[in-house]
């Protein structure tokens, strides 16, 4: 499983971090990666995540993953264990690659039936000559990647491991007439991301009518954009990473409930 | 009007929203773009716009605009409407391209007497196979612009339209004696950012001297510099965006005056 | 001393302000040098440090600048005194390009002992046409560095001079038994950053074991990583930058201690 070719495009290496972007950590990577291979194309996925808010990192990276090019490298550090014994690892599925610390970060990528190759990084040969304990970033995840970008084969980098760390995801309960759901993300405009997936939303309802309640609110049915809203008021609709969202047109509906990440949703059917 | 050739330099392809960098939304367009063509060079103008600020998009549009070379492409998304009829535009105008909603957004642009071809986007052929009605960002604006970057004529996009919608910009009001102006945008540094336009202000003013009132200030007089003043001094210039600005030596001038957009200002001749 | 050649790999230009990402003074920057240069690579050091904060710029620019290949070229513009006397320099020195206001910046890469050759910027014909007085990043720096990226010279920009401004930074203060330090930076974890370089205090520990004094803390030995301790426990470490820092475990340190830049602090050996 060789990435990227000289001959070929430039090799694309996305990303993600909790580091934000005053301090120059992001860089550092930046730099080190430039360093193994000058053609690297490189593109930010965020770097403003809550810091170590590992679940937010596994959501915004499969939102947004799907949208680059196969063969894409995508690095994403958000790494509370950093300098424990916790693995970092590099991985091949969904047609791109995945480099980074073994906590659950690409839980949401590595679901069962994904056809998946996941190494553990043992190999020096591939980390920068001094590994630091407090920012495997740049010392480990970094050049790996940026040696992938180059084609070397993910075998060499360390064994196959098939045991990925699990992240604890909410899980909604389904039963014939509900579903009890969660919030458990907030995006930058305030809407609530919920953990009910289009798909399986779609499927319960059967083509029946969505009633929602969310703190205070009832929402009935399901709204295609915010634009068809009066500014203030509230919609249930499914938003861009896949999800059931509670929005308010034209303002922020976090603000507005008071409400975020762990606030309770109840889907009927009608 | 074909856009960059591939034999050329890499084309520029420029991002405007005011999706925040939080979450991946800009992320998940750049690697739509990189799908398309994986030789565009991808250049973030802003993505922390006050969320559906059409003015201030436009206002920071047309001051980074000129200094990108002939050809760059311009993609701006501030979308309130986004899933409503409001058309999409492509267009070619001051020797570079523009993409995004017909909101106003390139209303700067769009000034009468540029020479300007505007499109409505209406082929499909250029958009991603699925279109979701909360994020034409991704889905129609970003492959448009990459296409675009790949030569693809405008007139492939959709019909030539010559009534892009126009934006409510205050103007300000001239008289011999006095110009009644506004704030219309407050900068990082707090520097209020009005709607006098340099070389407005400059023929009205015909040698004479300055003298601005400004909430409890009186100004006399265009400083050439921050520097000019001993910190803590308020001071009139003529900021990057090309506007008068008022300014607080090495402080902020908002946050002194605990004012912003909006905030009338009153300029006299001596 | 010639840059980058053509045929070589593409050129880094890094880009390190205190311009924030709201506004579009750094993509302005971004236009102008790939007008001159289209093939330059451009990386953001950070445009988010503390509004003219020169010391600031000066350690995160230190602090990632080693982390980029040879030839790299680092264009940083935290300029409170822009369009005064100040001189503007470019800089040849630790193998990479140096470009910027001559404020002290550059304080932390131009020290003793460094071989150095640093012009003052004074050639006309590598500015942009018409230079404003509020705005060298754009005007002067920006094509300096892009001009560099091309392969110019050093000597074509101005005469030499050995006389860079130094920027004042809180010594540490050595005795046998203690040394007097204090913190000179937060991270965006809130960790403290102090001014005692790793080398230095190690030599003056000489295997001995630490014990520091901060605030209402005593903090005994070295922890190698932030996972060794639980959270909500402080900690000193060597941080990224290489200097001793105070964390405090999966928690902000600055705002649990409620201190920041200024906070002294005391360290004994056992």
């Amino acid at each position: 499983m060789a990435a990227n070719r000289p001959s070929g495009p430039p090799p694309i290496i996305t990303l993600l971090t909790d580091f934000g972007t005053q301090d120059a950590y992001v860089a550092a990577m930046k730099g080190v990666i430039l360093g193994v291979n000058p053609r690297a194309v490189l593109v930010d996925l965020s770097h403003d995540l809550p810091p170590q808010d590992i679940r937010a990192g596994a959501l915004i990276l499969a939102g947004a993953a799907p949208y680059f090019p196969p063969g894409t490298i995508h690095l994403a550090v958000v790494d509370p264990g950093v300098g424990s014994s916790r693995r970092g690892l590099a991985a091949y599925g969904r047609g791109q690659f995945w480099v980074g610390p073994d906590n659950g970060l690409f839980h949401l990528i590595f679901t069962p039936g994904a056809e998946l190759t996941i190494v553990s990084l043992e190999n020096p040969a591939y980390f920068r000559p001094k590994v630091s304990a407090t920012f495997h970033g740049r010392d480990i995840f970094a050049p790996v990647a940026a040696h992938l970008s180059l084609g070397v084969d993910l075998s060499r980098f360390g064994p196959i491991i098939n045991d990925p760390v699990a992240l604890a995801v909410p899980t909604p309960r389904f039963t014939p007439k509900t579903i009890q759901g969660e919030v458990i993300y907030v995006d930058r405009f305030g809407n609530l991301v919920s953990n009910l997936k289009a798909a399986a939303l779609e499927a319960w309802l059967g083509g029946g009518d969505l009633r929602l309640k969310v703190g205070p609110l009832t929402i009935r049915g399901l709204a295609r954009t915010y634009a068809e809203k009066a500014p203030g008021e509230f919609l249930a609709l499914i938003g861009s990473h896949g999800y059931l969202e509670i929005a308010c047109a034209q303002d922020s509906a976090a603000r507005r409930l008071g409400a975020g990440v762990g606030l309770g949703l109840e889907a009927f059917k009608k």
